[in-house]
């Protein structure tokens, strides 16, 4: 049996538990959903602080002065090293849908008609909602089917690489070279993935990706996305929101679109500022970290949370179907641990009351978000020892729950 | 001639003249670049920093407990007096761009291919570019033949109310009316016009707009901008970008998209909450003035700076081409003052060396935009007067300007 002193004996020794400090951590809470609002750098508040000082002392002249019309390349810069990709292959900017709908447009763009939008069934709904809405032939199939189904019938394979209920980590470059081979191309989400676990979407043969800025990457709420885009497909890349911010020369202020060098393109209108000040930020903070420690921490941690959910089984095989849904292969993870349970909504509820921050996936799943940059050891076991009050004194069936939060 | 003495008995007497109080004015400066980005509210700080509290202290739970998942719709309806609209006909977010991206995308789909998209040489880059885009065949015509050339073969028009560059305003209704009788409908692009005109979107019987968030409204830079549907619009309203924010149940994970009722289809992605904090709040300020008044001003203002134009012109007959770009009507009027003269870039350069934060639009036009809530009478004279000494003295020729702003 795991004990919580086996718990702080791991975070005494964790080499980044100082990276604790640099995040502003909800008092009385244990917040296990960074998977979907990312905690406050510590730097975030001064960042947005300069933001809005250059504002109300420059005016338009913080453009310049304050390097605001630089800001999204120089975000790519940082992000860059996350994604094992090139700041020139990224854009930041604009939300994780519309930079999907920007690049299923372009990849579509070079596809015949026949060849079908491939996706999986029950990929995060945003991802199936914009697929809809591009007008082209689909076909939906499990995730367990998705490399088999991948063949010159296919155009184009929309992916989560992690996904957002099961946590299950999908093979990228397997399926990169199934999708090559019948002349087809991926394009990835990577929302639940950057910041997660290791990419190197280079080495991966991936040509095109999007992802989120306020989950893992601890951008802030509503944190503006990025879009990837390789190299070799960059030439003939066709955003279909043609937007002054992707011209060749926006401020030459020419009646005819040129689209800008490479996936620069992609930018459309002004960006948001403010918002881009705080994922600066937490960005700056990723540069400080050596990765390959938190891709070292994310691996126990889940060792940790595989562990406490066999000791929470064996203490209440009363409950039943509690089961780990998240695969156990470390190369199949991503960072959350996905219980699916019967009870799993009211149980969250129980769970949010006691101060315990994961959230609920319907029908039947918990989820617990893993980010080694600031959960210790110790907020697993007490996250899995709160479980198991709840579940031994059924406390869901308790009316003073807490409204659980509604966004991921 | 007008003296200084006179304009600070019209600051005297302005009703208006304790709105300024409400701004962050840059120290030294003259600032008259309010239609390419408003100053801060002094509300802003505080609105921010609630945003940010909110983050650190309840992390995911803020969604729900800080009221972010309205905070849209909220800003739509402190919006909605401002252009004559109900709230449930605006959706704010993303950028203008991509807003004026989907409202066209949807115009389009209910017109007959043969039928052009017409536009108006020279408007906003941006909003041709989108415009081409869109693949649909397309005419462009001088802002003055714009009426005569909306015919059976049109289908949709796009049109900026107030030129970004004249700041002459288009008469609404009337371009509205003329696309009814041939079976077209007008997408305007309200960037120049809101909060710095008299809008009744009704009464014009506008169909489609959209607007920007960081200009005449002051919410900061890059703010989300707004997409305006008529109600009867709105049954068949069909956006080419689908996503989960703009589902009728974004939060319940459904496979298949089914769009929210109204405007609210046009939502897509998760909005960014620091920069929509700062639009809420310039939008609060906006709620407690007397609109009239502003517009009272706002005409009042150009006078003044017409009569000094005029004084201009008559000391400087040695400058040549100083011109009057925008027209002297005020129902034509925006709430930028726009005088050409062959050599406005340099003379802009020198402005701003001077203070005077004004800004050139390319080849020969410098713009000073006129900001009613925080605009003084001796503002507009002082530009006005070191103008004159710049022109008197040739200052453009002096080595030592500040590079100029390069956004509008």
């Amino acid at each position: 049996m795991l004990s919580r002193a086996d718990c702080e004996r791991m975070d005494a020794s964790d080499p980044l538990a100082s990276a604790r400090a640099n995040f502003v951590v909800p008092a009385e809470r244990i917040y296990l959903n960074g998977n979907s609002l990312g905690l406050q750098p510590q730097a975030a508040a001064a960042a947005v602080q300069r933001g809005m000082n250059a504002w109300a002392q420059e005016a338009v002249g913080a453009w310049n002065s304050a390097g605001w019309i630089a800001l999204a390349e120089k975000i790519a810069g940082l992000l860059a090293p996350l994604l094992g990709a090139d700041p020139d292959e990224l854009v930041v900017g604009d939300s994780t849908s519309i930079n999907l709908y920007k690049l299923l447009h372009a990849a579509l763009a070079y596809t015949s008609q026949e060849r079908v939008l491939l996706i999986e069934q029950g990929n995060f709904p945003t991802d199936s909602y914009v697929a809809q809405g591009l007008q082209r032939p689909m076909r939906s199939v499990p995730a367990e089917q998705l490399l088999d189904a991948i063949d010159t019938r296919v155009g184009v394979v929309l992916l989560s690489h992690v996904h957002y209920r099961t946590g299950a980590r999908q093979d990228m470059a397997a399926i990169n070279a199934r999708a090559a081979e019948v002349g087809a191309v991926v394009v990835w989400d990577l929302a639940h993935s950057a910041g997660a676990v290791p990419l190197d979407l280079h080495a991966a043969g991936t040509q095109y990706a999007v992802g989120c800025g306020y989950k893992f990457l601890n951008g802030g709420p509503g944190a503006p996305a990025y879009a990837y885009v390789a190299r070799s497909r960059q030439a003939r890349l066709q955003s279909p929101i043609q937007g002054w911010f992707g011209h060749v020369r926006p401020f030459a202020f020419d009646e005819e679109y040129q689209p800008a060098a490479g996936v620069q393109r992609l930018q459309v209108g002004t960006p948001p500022i403010l918002s881009l000040c705080a994922l600066q930020a937490a960005l700056e903070d990723w540069s400080q970290v050596r990765l390959s420690k938190v891709w070292e921490k994310r691996q126990r941690l889940f060792e940790l949370g595989v562990a406490l959910c066999e000791q929470l089984r064996s203490a209440h095989s009363a409950v039943g179907d509690l089961r780990l849904l998240t695969p156990q292969d470390a190369e199949r993870q991503g960072s959350q641990i996905s219980l699916q349970m019967p009870m799993a909504g009211p149980v969250n509820r129980a769970l949010q009351a006691m101060g315990v921050i994961g959230d609920f996936r319907a029908p039947d799943v918990l989820r617990f978000g893993l980010t080694p940059l600031y959960t210790r050891y110790v907020d697993v076991w007490d996250a899995f020892n709160v479980l198991h009050s709840v579940l031994r004194e059924r406390r869901w069936d308790h009316p003073d729950f807490l409204q659980q939060p509604r966004v991921t």
